[in-house]
């Protein structure tokens, strides 16, 4: 199929002055607003004095507003965006040729810095405003370690110290990822660890656990909150994440205009719902407004389906149930997933923005199982070149199955979807799938009603 | 030091329509050619005829030439390119301020693909004159893993066999270039395999050896010229990859020339020479010319410095002495380098045209040690944010410590380096730098005079 490939670059880029100059906050528009968090001990909503304890006072601002459209980005975080950014849409002609379909598909590419990832965009602007808060360092938790990297980068370029808790199975497991914590500075602890009570008491009680994101949580808050000049960060489920990562729908849409194209489906994965938050916030901002109805779509792991299987309601975000509690879809604080490679897309509950937006049917959702998600990404990274990461894929594997409908029905449909992240450390699971024994696993109905039944009443 | 960021932009993209369509051969310009191979029987230079059984046709040619300036890029290869060029030339504003120097800092970064380096360049042009003559496949051997990645990624995008020896202490302990590889659909078999006379003869003699790239170039060729359909391609030293790394160097002219910026200083990593000959060609080019004078600097390990401390002489190529002499500045083909991590740069010899440009006074050189090399590179991923390879860290080096001299003299030099890599398959040396545990070995006199003594007698 002949494409106008002189029209068209294969990738758009953003000059420098044309780089967005302010956040985009989508619940501007919402005419519902998502639900404030609440205290996990008086079910009140969080006062702005409760969060500061844990987050940076401007960062808490960000938080809690619901009015102000566009957030001003400091120089210094725009300076440093343009050491990695603008980040390239890619018109994946060459995948367009091997579907051959009348499509145009498009892709955001997030992945061209050394955290392999979309993570570093809110990274450096929460490592900012700590730095301008005058604190000492930032702690989090980190489960494969692509937030904590992004963290670890940004802390270095602001000179701030970082403790990164990673659960104590992947950093036995993924050591290149905690050696690059590292080299950046980080300091890098295996969850539950004897630093902090919550871990002494946890490996007291189960001396051969090998932790887990919600007991990593928990240790990382207990430092930031103890230790002065410290505060906890957190890379995705918070409107202050979903603000930064406008960055990359206003870069889109940017491009998108540069060229005078049109989206009808724009398509990002969806885990704790960070990427896709950012990805379509201008355009769900349009929808919300009347402008224009796109469709935009969330994609989601079978084995973790949080939207389409979930239920809206108030739930923990972590698993230890210390951390404030959110109105969202979730499967449940305690439903554990099943093991599964798309480590980033195994959190049971979804961002509070990307929740309400799906309730108001400005989202639609829908779930692949792993193998099929492996299938996509090698067939991808074979006409494209990129190697994706394994939540990456799970839009590119939605992108293709639009395309391939619009082979069927004729329609030139214009297709956008997020890649998120390279998987340069998610070989072991390229290798199970070259293998041959990549397994897939969907959730029973008692299993999903189980999580759904320890929901919190509130 | 304040610097005036808003003339120069942090990274300079060519658009697509200035990508250059034409590779230049800096032989053209080279009163004194390059001495030609020899075949290591007759001890005559290689006939055409003689060169065809190995490499395909147009690549013959490519090899041979001496004379033509510019070598038109076929549309198939620069459509290629487009998905991964042009590689960003960035200013290191971070850098320049952290080393408080007034000189100017650029990097023609060639990381931002899958294969992790600029090997790729070359890896495509070699698989498309493949399938243009029809074969059906090509063989190559692999160390690290670059070049066997870069291939596998070019021969998938043109539906090539891909036939992969890689040494086999680098397929036990480097299973993630491994799986790359079989994910772009490559046949990777750990060498010395049984799939090969020489493999079966040097695992009677040898049963524990874990074998060597000697050995893996041995298997490689000999598929290739016993196989119908299928020829043998290289990644480095030969004179037909310098003229596709001439991309390079000609990306990063043009970027320097649409912001009229005059380097002083040129700066590459020097293994095989592939990366550093297709950097420099064009500036090499005008210094020969005698248009600009430029000083050109190739950077060596200490541990492996074949033009530092070695010899120009004609030498074979691979330590299993069946392929082509080369005349180059060696260490003798049995010399064996400590093992130290930058795997690309731990080659006896030196591209032929590197050699010949060294001996006329146009490059210079310089060693430096192991654990310098990645102080310099963990300084700069934590200023610029890249996590370089051990390799480029080289060039980091190099242009830091030049950077330094302007500070102390005041000038305003302008400092041009490749930034060949990503580092992220080379985290187990990163690990030992962060332990403290890396150590550095300068090969005695003794030791390279052993290598100078047994070279062949040309």
């Amino acid at each position: 199929m002949a494409k106008e490939k002189n029209t068209i670059p294969y990738k758009i880029y953003l000059t420098e002055e044309e780089l967005p100059t302010r956040y985009y906050d989508v619940r501007a528009d919402m005419k519902t607003k998502p639900a404030p968090l609440l205290n996990p001990k008086t079910l009140e909503p969080m006062t702005a004095d409760e969060l500061e304890t844990v987050f940076c006072k401007e960062l808490v601002k960000q938080e809690l507003n619901t009015s102000k459209r566009y957030i001003d980005i400091p120089t210094e975080i725009r300076d440093f965006y343009k050491m990695y950014r603008p980040a390239p849409l890619v018109r994946a002609y060459c995948l367009e040729e091997k579907l051959d379909t009348p499509a145009k598909i498009y892709y955001k590419f997030e992945g061209n810095n050394t955290s392999g990832s979309h993570k570093l965009n809110s990274a450096i602007a929460q490592a900012y405003y700590a730095k301008k808060e005058g604190l000492k360092g930032v702690t989090t938790e980190t489960g494969a370690g692509q937030w904590g990297t992004a963290l670890s980068m940004a802390c270095s370029y602001f000179d701030l110290d970082c403790n990164v808790y990673m659960v104590k199975v992947s950093y036995e497991q993924k050591p290149f990822r905690r050696e690059v914590m590292r080299t950046y500075g980080a300091n890098v602890t295996p969850s539950p660890s004897m630093t902090t009570e919550i871990g002494k008491t946890i490996n007291a009680k189960f001396p051969q656990t090998t932790g887990s994101l919600g007991c990593a949580i928990s240790e990382a808050v207990e430092v930031a909150t103890k230790t002065a000049g410290y505060r906890y960060v957190l890379g995705s489920v918070l409107n202050q994440v979903a603000l930064h990562q406008s960055i990359i729908g206003l870069e889109t849409k940017k491009a998108l205009e540069k060229y005078d194209i049109e989206p009808d489906i724009i398509i990002g994965c969806a885990g704790g719902g960070s990427n896709l938050a950012g990805l379509i916030a201008p355009f769900a901002g349009e929808k919300l407004r009347g402008e224009k109805n796109y469709k935009i779509l969330a994609v989601e792991p079978a084995s973790c389906p949080s939207l389409t299987r979930g239920k809206y309601a108030y739930d923990y975000c972590d698993t230890g149930m210390v951390c404030p509690l959110a109105k969202m879809y979730t499967l449940g604080s305690q439903f554990i997933p099943s093991a599964s490679h798309a480590g980033g897309l195994r959190f049971h509950g979804m961002s509070p923005i990307i929740s309400e937006l799906y309730e108001q049917g400005i989202i639609d959702a829908v779930t692949y199982e792993q193998t099929e998600i492996f299938d996509a990404a090698e067939k991808f990274a074979r006409c494209e070149g990129i190697l994706p990461a394994p939540e990456s894929s799970h839009a590119i594997k939605a992108a293709a199955d639009e395309a391939l409908r619009c082979k069927e029905t004729g329609e030139e449909k214009t297709i956008v979807f997020g890649l998120t992240g390279t998987g340069y450390f998610d070989l072991k699971a390229y290798e199970q799938f070259n293998n041959g024994t990549m397994s897939d696993y969907i959730p029973t109905d008692e299993e999903i009603q189980k999580g759904l039944d320890a929901l919190p009443v509130v």
